[in-house]
């Protein structure tokens, strides 16, 4: 496959560096496409040998230091880079038989990679039932926020989704509680809030907020109350502190 | 002052973008040196007039889109980048007197700019008493890091910390718990810690953890048990989590 038809297929994503590249070798084995591994590089001297066997399974290419600096220029790598091919965002499964805790999360018109990253790493990390991923008006599944989420999306179930107020619709007739959380409202505490049942968390982007026409479709809203002076959170920062109210609540 | 002279003083600092610059003309009234506003910019179709008005009590210098776009390539500045003289960090008092409450924050080792910035943010808006950083191993407050905080450098008093393992043994003097927190071990969980009295919480940086010394010096250890398979939540994340659950027990 030429380098060009490489780069037109979006299921073709690029994984720097030591933790994310381990994970993929042991999760994600038969979508692995290339391993490309610096002779004396971090990767090379950190990996056991066990893990350095484990590379045999895949198409693996040992690059001299000159060879890999120039094709890695620039990039913060650690001597390793695994190319794979996945078509990370699933299809949304239907829940109506599903259990009583699910937990599904939205950011609505999130632009940030870095943040949508951080927050694929919190969600996992939280382990909820995954995150939706609207297809318009929303950063994407990029190479830069696969990286972020330190492997994460390996693990967290990511769903597509087209209209997300027509996907609120439909989990609502599934039975679940559509949340609304914003700042700076009048509404309960983000901890007054029951997680124990089916619930999806709609959040707003960064200094946007949540648009009107979600807004309405949200049963309850919440907020967290900020008591400084800047009153502004960061989106990933407010959903590690929901995710982690959720957490303590939900017992396992 | 020339710039070269400019960059050898380490209390001038820049901050790009409007919001950090409008904190800083509201509250550094004294401390700024210079602003620099790009003619038909984002910040000045933004500003307001009153906001206008006031950047008149500054050596403000109106910049053709060319001259600005020179001297700040490459930078995401939003039209107005505001330089200004000020020591961030400071010495730390005494809190001998002081009440119940006192909530002061350190990370031990921390290396990432973009986490030193969000954790200065997070923590302005939990409004805790202050950030203790420590003078060696730990990345310093840079221009990234102030610009990442958005603004929350101004309100959030930092504190310089020389020997931690010393300023630990003196603050436990001054009546305060040593709380460390770590992932992985055998500990309570970090909602069941009582965040009611003066505490100082410790925590570890990108996936080292705290430093030995510094752990014995803890009077408490407590744990965010991770549910997900990566079981690495970033340190910003884990400083939110940590933060708003003692909002959520500290009542006003």
């Amino acid at each position: 496959m030429k380098k060009d038809a490489n780069k037109k297929n979006k299921n073709i994503h690029q994984i720097f560096g030591l933790n994310g590249s381990l994970n993929l070798l042991e999760y994600y084995k038969k979508k692995i496409r290339r391993v490309d591994i610096m002779n004396g590089g971090v990767a090379e001297r950190k990996m056991s040998t066990k893990q350095l066997q484990k590379t045999n399974f895949f198409p693996v290419h040992r690059l001299s230091k000159d060879q890999f600096l120039k094709k890695y220029s620039g990039k913060r790598t650690q001597g390793i880079v695994v190319t794979f091919e996945s078509n990370i965002a699933q299809n949304l499964p239907s829940f109506n038989s599903s259990k009583n805790n699910e937990c599904l999360l939205v950011i609505d018109s999130l632009e940030d990679p870095q943040n949508l990253g951080q927050i694929i790493r919190t969600a996992e990390c939280a382990n909820i039932t995954g995150l939706l991923l609207p297809e318009h008006q929303s950063v994407q599944l990029t190479d830069s926020v696969l990286q972020v989420s330190q492997g994460a999306f390996i693990h967290l179930p990511i769903f597509r989704c087209g209209n997300l107020h027509q996907q609120l619709r439909n989990l609502k007739k599934e039975g679940f509680w559509i949340i609304g959380v914003e700042n700076s409202i009048k509404a309960m505490q983000w901890h007054q809030l029951d997680y124990n049942r089916k619930v999806v968390l709609v959040m707003g982007s960064e200094g946007k907020g949540i648009r009107p026409v979600i807004i309405k479709a949200c049963d309850e809203l919440v907020t967290i109350s900020m008591r400084g002076r800047i009153n502004s959170l960061n989106v990933s920062s407010a959903v590690s502190a929901i995710l982690f109210e959720r957490q303590r609540q939900v017992k396992l």
